[in-house]
């Protein structure tokens, strides 16, 4: 099953080439597909897995690509490079990316809520919900709002703000984290988890939430833009405050081995079935791009 | 109940005063709310009424409004006016543009999914099928790169393409008419419609979107800016294929005429519960703005 391949895609009406094609492209470029896999090993931790978790899966990466796509326009991050490789809109043009990601963020809805998903509607719409949740103004989108709002992105706002940790700890649940708790939220629904095993597994979420971000704070500082295949050093430009220029580098190193330690502790309950889980904590924390 | 209001949107997380600023600018300044009626008629014909109603008809403006953000966006149609009022990029800047139509995109969906719309699960998910099948791919965007093609601006894909009236349709039936029928769907879904009544409906639906559009070219060869409250005369200065242009004002005020007829012959059935629904038709085909 190819969700964005021409069987699926192809209907009784007109797609356009080239919606397919920047889909498929801002889509299908490669990246670390760490929600779907967060999607598929929490599902994985009820005994769930098959279409219905794929699905999903596919729907969460359609929605990170999307923000990533429209992220990377001029009048956002301006950035010319993702994954290695030119963003959408260098590769087609700017109303391509814009409409692209409108049409992957619109499509992550579609499948969720469609039969194959789950044959329960409560099942399908409580992933709408979940998802929607996290991506719009309490979550990704208002996220990218502060964010922008916090560089002194908007002409008639001003100059950059000096954020507090606790502020920045907000800004970054909202823009990051969210899609990531939300990850194994949506596993733990497909997995038909009960409350306490969802509060567990939404506290591994949140903590892994906190580590990637401070890892990719760490990335941004130190590493080499052709490892990590996008531009790095750019909060240090743009005088943008992180918890790794505001801590230094090594008390942010020390929390992030805490975060580990307390994702690991998060998933106690759940025994070896979440060994994955618990090496996916790990790789986030030392990833290099 | 307000679903743009500070009540509604403001939760445990931060959300900034611009985005809901934004979002707000975007959805409440005006405008035909044309979609919304036609939820609303559409779910009275079956005696439903009330908050489920009033919440699937606010999202199906949200989604309308997002549209208008983005193709108003300078990479796009590069408008500066929209209901006699600046475009939301011009009132704001064109990342707030972006991302509010980002947010009101995902807030259809979280307001379709969520259960104050309706007791039954199977239900919302259904609104939410419905409306990401018509906002989608096969549906508004894929309509919209259809346009920007037929345009001939995409930078490497050329010159404008000289449509059949059969081209024009199809492309109009994705870009303005799938939101249309998608509003007199969701109604019916609301109203727990039988097959005949969802067919019945549907047919109107499409009737109706191809009015709408006849009418909209009419006015855009016709009308004054000041009255219509955007730019006119767009189609003919961007060399842009319309049914009007193809077949001149007269038979394409005929044909009108005649959707006119089909759209009320369409509601046949539902008989002087119809009544408001009929009125609709007329307005569409006559309104002058």
């Amino acid at each position: 099953m190819d969700l964005l391949g021409s069987d699926a895609l192809e209907g009784e009406t007109l797609r356009p080439a080239r919606v397919v094609e920047s889909m498929r492209y801002a889509a299908l470029a490669g990246g670390k597909r760490l929600r779907p896999f967060l999607v598929v090993e929490s599902a994985r931790l009820f005994g769930a897995s098959g279409q219905g978790v794929f699905r999903a899966a596919a729907a969460m990466e359609f929605v990170h690509c999307y923000s990533l796509v429209h992220d990377d326009l001029p009048a956002m991050d301006d950035d010319e490079l993702r994954r290695g490789q030119p963003t959408t809109h260098r590769k087609f043009d700017e109303a391509t990316a814009i409409l692209a990601g409108d049409a992957l963020l619109t499509y992550a809805f579609d499948v969720l809520a469609d039969e194959p998903t789950s044959a329960d509607p409560a099942v399908r719409v409580e992933l709408v919900k979940v998802l929607a949740r996290a991506a719009g103004l309490g979550g990704m989108v208002g996220g990218q709002f502060l964010d922008l709002e916090a560089e002194g992105r908007f002409a008639d706002t001003g100059r950059p703000l000096d954020l507090t940790d606790t502020e920045i700890l907000r800004l970054q649940a909202m823009k990051t984290g969210a899609l990531l708790l939300a990850s194994v939220e949506m596993g733990a629904i497909l997995g038909g988890a009960d409350a306490g095993q969802r509060a567990a597994l939404a506290t591994y979420g949140r903590t892994l939430g906190q580590a990637f971000q401070i890892a990719d704070d760490l990335l941004d500082e130190e590493a080499d833009a052709a490892v990590v295949g996008k531009a790095t050093g750019k909060d240090a430009a743009k005088g943008k405050g992180t918890l790794v220029r505001l801590w230094g580098k090594e008390a942010a190193r020390a929390r992030l081995a805490q975060l580990v330690s307390e994702a690991d502790a998060a998933l106690a309950g759940f025994g070896e079935r979440a060994e994955v889980l618990r090496a996916a904590a790990h790789f986030v924390a030392n990833r290099d791009r």
